[in-house]
């Protein structure tokens, strides 16, 4: 019996689901209905258009309906939008935006992947036309246009995430004077805020002007002149504003059809990817997914899900519910302007939500070999469980060579493996690309110490707090603690440390700091083992701590 | 009680485990005695500071004895060769090599560490003054001295490893013309050799002289000029020659000690790395491994590996035989000129001598969105095993962004993954970095189609025996078939192939190609669906059919 499928939405998911069930089926009677301009366009690379970093627009567009239907014999209606599912007739209501026509398209199996919209706030002068949103094809047109034909010199950027920071390096490349708006105390939300600290710093270096605790309440344009207005009262001057404070599920059809969606406010799936509609399926931004550590149902609207969904879509479809989408862990990575910034599994925010007993340890280490030109540091954070160490999230900052250790780690997350096992990691190693203990090797040994109580750990927020009975001891060297220390620290070389024990009170408790950990560690070691009992280092050192600080 | 450990080597595995037995014992007393002139030093950087990529020789230097001493109280004896262990009386003899003096020396444990030496054959010639091996810094001052006071125009580098090809690369760096021996039929032993094609080509684009199947059999020094002479007859006019044909483990000491050795001649270690006298631990390129997918004993000599042993013997000296050294895998990368060459795991070669039922698939996919300017391709070839498809290898031929897919695949390897897990990997996507279905993801796709036999492959060395009978079908494009076809094929381009099934006899077997093997897929799912029962798919394509015929 041949099959009709139809697709609602043509990209990241519908698109990929599409091609797969050609593959496998080839009699199969398979149409999409996307109700914009395009298919099968990049999504992601729209702010690298807009900065002039992708030059050539054609370059954004994957797949073309022609190409599509010569390729793979799929019918492809752009401009055409579902309006309305009628489950029981198995029947779907489309509009041809072309004309304003509207016909019924029977179904076998019907598979929802509409996407997300990005969120807009009902405030004064959301709808002017200098406010912009960034979705794909038609709102880069929008933004491209204004960009040529205003010459805008300043742009407000609302909502630090992956797509506000990334507007806001590209507009900056254009030339624009950038302010970035953010309601939350930090910036990209799957960082933990010592660490997004350092993004703010550098984000500060390249010149954006930084909102941190501050919503956006009204665009107000007066004579010719925008003014941002945020909840603090205070006003930013601009001549452009981009909103990119979130997206929110496309669940209207759903919703119309009264399919079940879930406490998110994505549509409901099993987990083969099915709605509570049999014929059903649901899949890419527009669902509700298991967080792989929580298990919590979750929007995390990304690329790599929703082409993933799409294949396991079309192989159910195929050959009967049989291939399950387990879950999504959230790995993600940003360029940042010189920097990368990358996470997988759950932040520090997330597990207290969940009162996971964790730990965490934090590393700085070169991305190739130190002694081969062009090393450069990355700081690694990873959260473990406090027992068995098994990992649950990971977080680096730095440049080349970010992306190599979030995916090892990202690959350790999803299988279950331990700090331990990190240390066993054969990684591959010639002096161009790693190093003998690779970072992530590094990060294992950092953690495990920590968890085989080799040293006891102390955090960066835990500092400022500590009884004045403390010795905070700065191991550091003379030329690095002329930089700064910490208020009140006693300084040691540790490599004098052997040497100059007797200037330290035996019965005090003692906590050491280096610039990130290493030396304090060896320090902590030396203490401990010198009749010193209660001895702590702080992690991440003096680097995060003086971070967060700034 | 304090421990008295004397450590033989103080580089990689050495070096390695006094500074954690250090950190883990503050007491101890530990000794290392280094019979060159410099411990802890950067063996993998030479050829690098001979290419004069790494300028600063100091920077090879990553430990010194003073800052050892000072940082970890470790007393280190450079220029002092250990002759002899006696085991029963828990001694050592030991040579200062300064003034020529003997001296004993009592331990409580023993390790040895004492490394590799490069395999210089007895043959003529192999004395002269303009033949050199390199392993350590005088042997990288020496060529660094010839070539500076001596000028020479040619090298010929003899063995076709890491080493070599590093060093070939190197000296054409300094502006020699480099001819290359290897005794096999391909450089880079843990490649398969149509992936070693790959590499062929390039170095012979980058002008390097390759003699592939020939050996070295003497070298001819007449009237100031040297010529290599090959097993073939053939002779090479050169100024020098380095001699790069693999290293012997350093079993002297232990052989002298009656230690066990294992059957690669290496020395027999427990998974505790205790060698057969239980205060005696061995690691490093001394000892004989197990490879973590056979089983079977190995010499596979690599830095990571000896850092790592080198943690695990300290802690076992500490806190008794606890932490096993499992496997190792030999993941190992090389830079090779523009290419980035890596390795994980067993090739098809060693899997054989195992009669292990295994299949093989390629892909090619770039480092990150295509759109996303800068974006190189990558050839990956996944060997897995042919019922449930566990990883068992992998090998990959690229630019950027391989180290990272290697390192990938070495942990799935690691852990026993298949490659239906590396389709769900969630990696790291934005457009700079990956795609939304990363080179690991699409490595697994194609895998598993072939496991759930959706494709059936065949490869590149079964084309030119194919029957009479068979249809071989190109499917690429008109311009691609126009810069070379496989002999005999028809050619149909893909998205024409559903109109032009009827110029295809049903009844004979197709074999189809495209250029690595995804059209070509395409064009066996349609031919499949069509009535077509005998389809196969060129995996790999007509790229590495050609590299290999070249
Ligand atoms: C600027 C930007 C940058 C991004 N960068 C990254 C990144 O770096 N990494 C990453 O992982 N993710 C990134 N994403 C997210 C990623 O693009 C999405 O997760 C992915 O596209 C989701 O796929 P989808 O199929 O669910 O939705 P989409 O790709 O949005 O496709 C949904 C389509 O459905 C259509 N549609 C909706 N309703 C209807 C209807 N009723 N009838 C017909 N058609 C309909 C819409 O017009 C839309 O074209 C980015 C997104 C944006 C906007
Ligand atoms: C040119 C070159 C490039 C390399 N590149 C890479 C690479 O890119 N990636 C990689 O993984 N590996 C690479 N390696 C291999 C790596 O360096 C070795 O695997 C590693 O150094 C092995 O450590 P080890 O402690 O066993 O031996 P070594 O580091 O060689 O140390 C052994 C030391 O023991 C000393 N010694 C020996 N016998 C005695 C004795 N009787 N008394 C006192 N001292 C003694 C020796 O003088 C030597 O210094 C490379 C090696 C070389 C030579
Ligand atoms: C373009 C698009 C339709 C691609 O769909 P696709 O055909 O499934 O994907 P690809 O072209 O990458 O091909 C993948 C297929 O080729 C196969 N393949 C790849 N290389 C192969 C090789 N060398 N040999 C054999 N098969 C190979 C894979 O196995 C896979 O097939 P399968 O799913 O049947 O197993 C879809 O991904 C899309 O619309 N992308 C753009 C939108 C988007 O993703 N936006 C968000 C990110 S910016
Ligand atoms: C230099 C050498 C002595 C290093 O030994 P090392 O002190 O063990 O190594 P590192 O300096 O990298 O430090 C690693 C230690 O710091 C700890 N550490 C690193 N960063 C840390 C941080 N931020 N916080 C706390 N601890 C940290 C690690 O846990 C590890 O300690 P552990 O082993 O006790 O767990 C040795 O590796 C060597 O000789 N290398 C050169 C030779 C060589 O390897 N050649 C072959 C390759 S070219």
């Amino acid at each position: 019996m041949v099959k009709k499928v139809v697709i609602v939405g043509g990209v990241a998911g519908g698109a990929s689901t599409a091609a797969r069930l050609r593959r496998l089926d080839e009699e199969a009677d398979i149409v999409i209905y996307e109700r914009g301009d395009h298919i099968s366009f990049a999504n992601c690379g729209l702010p690298y258009h807009i900065g002039g970093v992708i030059k050539d627009r054609e370059r954004l567009l994957v797949q073309t309906p022609e190409a599509m239907e010569a390729r793979f014999n799929i019918s492809v209606k752009v401009k055409h939008e579902v309006k309305s599912i009628d489950k029981e007739k198995k029947e779907v209501l489309v509009k041809d935006l072309k004309n304003d026509q509207t016909f019924t398209e029977s179904y076998d199996y019907l598979v929802l992947s509409p996407g997300a919209e990005p969120f807009k706030p009902a405030i004064e002068g959301i709808d002017s036309n200098n406010v912009f949103t960034l979705r794909n094809i038609p709102d880069t047109d929008r933004i491209n246009d204004y960009l040529k034909s205003k010459a805008p010199k300043k742009a407000v950027v609302v909502g630090g995430g992956y797509i506000g920071i990334e507007m806001a390096e590209n507009l900056q490349e254009r030339g624009l004077e950038v302010s970035l708006v953010e309601m939350l105390d930090q910036v990209l939300s799957p960082l933990d805020y010592e660490m997004a600290a350092m993004v703010h710093n550098h984000l500060r270096m390249k010149g954006i002007k930084l909102y941190l605790k501050d919503g956006i309440k009204a665009v107000k344009n007066r004579n010719g002149n925008t003014n941002v207005v945020l909840e603090s009262g205070q006003e930013i001057a601009t001549d452009m504003v981009i909103m990119s404070i979130g997206v929110r599920p496309n669940v209207e059809l759903a919703e119309g059809a009264e399919l079940a969606l879930g406490p998110t406010g994505g549509i409901k799936v099993n987990e083969y990817l099915q709605t509570s509609a049999e014929n059903i399926y649901a899949l890419g931004d527009a669902i509700e997914v298991n967080n792989l550590i929580s298990g919590k149902p979750s929007l995390l609207p990304l690329a790599g899900p929703a082409n993933k969904q799409g294949r396991i879509t079309a192989n159910n479809i195929t050959h009967g519910n049989k291939e399950k989408y387990r879950a999504t862990q959230a790995t993600s990575i940003a360029k940042v302007f010189e920097m990368t910034v990358a996470t997988t599994g759950n932040n520090e925010k997330l597990l207290k939500e969940d009162d996971l007993a964790y730990q965490v340890s934090y590393t700085n280490s070169n991305n190739h070999a130190g002694y081969y030109p062009g090393a450069s540091p990355m700081f690694i954070k990873i959260i473990f469980t406090a027992q068995e160490g098994k990992l649950l999230g990971a977080q680096i900052i730095g440049h080349d060579g970010v992306d190599k250790r979030i995916d090892i780690l990202a690959t350790a997350v999803r299988h279950g493996l331990t700090v331990f096992d990190l240390q066993e990691l054969e990684l591959a190693y010639a002096p161009p690309y790693g190093s003998a203990k690779d970072p992530v090797n590094m990060a294992g040994f950092a953690a495990g110490n920590i968890l085989k109580n080799i040293v006891e750990p102390i955090q960066y927020h835990e500092i400022d707090k500590l009884d004045d009975n403390v010795i905070l001891l700065d191991v550091r060297e003379d030329v690095e603690v002329q930089l700064g220390m910490i208020e009140g620290a006693i300084h040691i070389p540790v490599n004098s440390l052997r040497d100059r024990l007797d200037e330290l009170d035996k019965n005090k408790e003692v906590v050491v700091y280096c610039a990130v950990g290493l030396r304090g560690y060896i320090a902590c070691r030396i203490l401990l083992q010198h009749g010193f009992n209660k001895v702590k280092n702080l992690v991440g050192g003096y680097k995060l701590y003086s971070a967060v600080e700034m």
